[in-house]
């Protein structure tokens, strides 16, 4: 099962959905930016950072047409397009970013980053600084030594990034879930810097009943004996815990229709009833460990209880934001759910400030925002040529 | 903080909660119920089952004044009562059964049961049989041999009970989450011995989304080392995984104003911010951390196991219910979400039986048909009266 997707794919978590597109117009190549040193908001110095970063069409001779998209928690800087043809998958918004699309790569310069701290350290064109990085002081992988980072980080980091592409203020910021905190944030930190903000599934801030779940997500990595408190480089890594990591949060991300349709009450095997044994399961079952065991071999046990922390920490006050806003949601989101991202829209228009609004719908929970975003495309055009 | 919690309410899951009546006009004894021989709904033999047993109330001369109710996952026979004067809480629905309460002690007999497998195994006044239980035909514990068990074996144990009681036909079934399931169960196996039905905060069957959620609540006792696939009798028991898995269980059954209310985003401890350090953690982590290990203390691994698969293999049909309906159910429940619950009532009300329905409100999401069911109280005693 796992040779019929796309490592991309594997790595944003969009597996056992309906076919990605799988022609795309757009070619790309990874590239790197490097900073010998950044201080985080919470004021540690990390030395040599490096972060990947990609970008579809052109940009201007004013660098005034740059659109900064951010990604989800297990996702990267790949988008859209494809870095060989042979790719099976482009990336995860090819169907509205490219030429002639919602996002106009014949318009709009597009620039995605990897974030620091980014989970898919080992999937091939992933590069980002965290906790399975050298630490140039001691020669050895940071582990559970590397700063705690934030949203704040993130924004900052491609700060950094598109300044040094010429930019000095983006079109928008457009981004799902983690993606839409990071959007956010850049309005609240940065709003000299940015015309307008999409953010996709997700509110402004966090909240305590967030906060607990995200530490449900990354528990079954501490409960994984090869965890051994985050020092497990050049040994055996916690992949048991890691799989089981992501196969709740494949499952949080996921809806009740998906559920419904793609498995039934199916049993893993057929012929092995789980009312005979407990050693035969369910259909869903055993395509969410078969997922996330997938997810896991391109993965890291410490980076993702370092975004763990970096999602509890999110705190940008929608109250503060000023920028525009398109505010796009499902109303099945089980992560966000609708009330939350309610709350935010309510925060912004407190202070005067335009909001418009789209719900998304789709069978796939939080993850309609990634897999059936198609429909806004052309809200989204619409809000971006304003 | 442990202390101030008595050993029931910590086994029922109800930590932290908004203060239960500590008064209550009902003493109660725990009895034992035994059967030498059980077939369960799969064909297996299962010997010397017992199951621990309690009531309220006096029976009529022909018996017709029985109200049986079922519990919920994490739940035991001790819905109302205390069993000394000492107990520092009551049953869990002790605000709802009593004299001149909605279920009247004074007019009806309410009988109790533990269920096979009950999770509370090495808690005071439970008793069951399940993996915990001595295999006779060994003489060793069953661990992971024990027969697969369903709502219907629950609801047979019940029936073979309440016959030896002298009982033909219930005036009622009423039983909250897993306790309306078992109730629906009633209705469609053994429709001649129930006049009608009280589920709380559940839907008639299972569904595949929450056997998949129901996979991650069991996830954690797998991770543990010390499970061992179930055979760890006599040994340090997982109580690690145990304490975990039962922290992803009462985060489900609880609600986002809980969460809010209770904790916001503050510290596990004074002065130590999340944002500071990797070993600091936030205050609601914290406090389910100590719930989950206060409630493993009195559980079993494998019996968690168990009732996991009993839950995943729900499947009462809601369209061969001819009983009549009193169906309770909370808008913010994340465990059954609001539209399980209206299919199964439409599916009730789709072959001609009458349903009533009803809302109730609370912070605590599912657990709010537990905490919050005070005000469903006239409603139940109208609908019982009928």
């Amino acid at each position: 099962m796992k040779a019929l997707w796309a490592a991309a794919v594997l790595a944003a978590g969009l597996w056992l959905a309906p076919a990605l597109a799988q022609q795309s117009d757009l070619m790309v190549e990874k590239k790197v930016f490097e900073l010998p040193s950044y201080t985080t908001a919470g004021g540690q110095v990390i030395k040599n950072v490096r972060v990947g970063w990609e970008a579809y069409g052109q940009p201007n001779a004013d660098r005034s047409n740059v659109v900064l998209v951010t990604h989800f928690f297990s996702g990267t800087s790949h988008a859209a397009g494809k870095y060989t043809p042979g790719d099976k998958a482009p990336g995860y918004w090819d169907s509205i970013i490219g030429p002639g699309k919602a996002i106009d790569t014949n318009k709009y310069y597009v620039v995605s980053s990897d974030t620091l701290v980014n989970l898919n350290v080992n999937t091939p064109n992933v590069v980002t600084t965290g906790p399975a990085s050298v630490n140039p002081d001691t020669g050895k992988p940071y582990g559970m030594t590397f700063p705690i980072v934030t949203m704040r980080d993130f924004v900052n980091v491609q700060k950094a990034l598109v300044e040094s592409l010429g930019v000095r203020k983006l079109k928008a910021v457009v981004g799902a879930s983690m993606g839409a905190l990071q959007a956010y944030e850049w309005a609240v930190a940065h709003p000299e810097m940015v015309e307008r903000i999409v953010p996709v599934i997700g509110p402004a801030g966090g909240s305590p009943m967030l906060v607990a779940w995200l530490d449900i997500w990354g528990q079954p990595i501490r409960l994984d004996p090869k965890w051994n408190g985050g020092d497990y480089y050049g040994r055996e890594a916690p992949n048991v815990g890691l799989a089981a990591a992501l196969k709740v949060v494949s499952l949080h991300a996921n809806g009740g229709e998906w559920a419904e349709k793609t498995f039934g009450a199916a049993p893993a095997a057929e012929g092995k009833s789980p009312a005979e044994s407990m050693a035969n399961d369910f259909k869903i079952v055993s395509a969410l460990d078969q997922s996330g065991a997938g997810r896991a071999s391109g993965a890291d046990a410490n980076s993702l209880l370092y975004l763990v922390r970096a999602n509890q920490l999110a705190s940008a006050d929608p109250a503060k934001i000023k920028v525009p806003a398109l505010v796009i949601n499902t109303p099945t989101d089980l992560v966000f759910p609708p009330e939350w991202v309610e709350r935010t829209v309510a925060a912004i228009r407190g202070n005067g400030t335009a909001v418009e609004t789209m719900q998304i719908s789709g069978p796939n929970g939080h993850l309609n925002g990634v897999l059936h975003i198609a429909p806004a495309g052309p809200k989204i055009a619409e809000f971006l040529s304003k």
